[in-house]
């Protein structure tokens, strides 16, 4: 027991990447797109059951500000866009590996 | 491109995961039972910089439900307790690291 109270708050390494990802939802939308590739925002919407529409759209933006995902025109005429995911977005793959077995050795379906 | 959409929705490994830890403050009082070893309530209340006294009981609540932590009396008399990491608990290190990983190499202080 010590009596020394270090104050981590919100500025260490694990908070900061939750401040990114640390919402359910953005982490479900990555999950999609790992597992299946670039999905138009409708697939996603069909995917998350229980999404809303409008926070569907902020956390797509909030990936794309971040620079995890980026969004790509897939028809011209007219314009439909996809989103798929960036190098840095990949490089979240370990983080999601790992939920991915906790929750199979952990939790029942 | 596909047609095809998979609902994957919430009943996932990904998903079954976050349904326990995929909370901020939850994943941040494992951060500091991880690093500091068992803690008393107070001492997270004052290492979680921002944290209001019920949103930490009730997360100290859950995490004692799934049984991620377990309180342990460490004095008698006045009986008083502090939480510490079970087994179980200990099983989330290596999400915990990727995170810590990830921000360190993807996010700045």
């Amino acid at each position: 027991m010590s009596n020394k109270v270090v104050v981590r708050g919100l500025n260490c390494p694990v908070a900061r990447s939750l401040e990114i990802i640390g919402d359910r939802w953005t982490i479900l939308i990555l999950r999609d797109l790992f597992l299946d590739g670039p999905k138009k925002n409708q697939e996603l919407q069909d995917s998350l059951k229980g999404i809303s529409p409008n926070i569907l759209s902020d956390r797509l933006k909030k990936l794309v500000q971040y620079n995890l995902i980026e969004r790509v025109i897939y028809t011209e005429n007219p314009p439909r866009y996809e989103y798929q995911l960036t190098k840095k977005g990949n490089s979240l793959r370990p983080v999601l590996e790992e939920l991915r077995d906790w929750g199979k050795t952990h939790t029942s379906a």
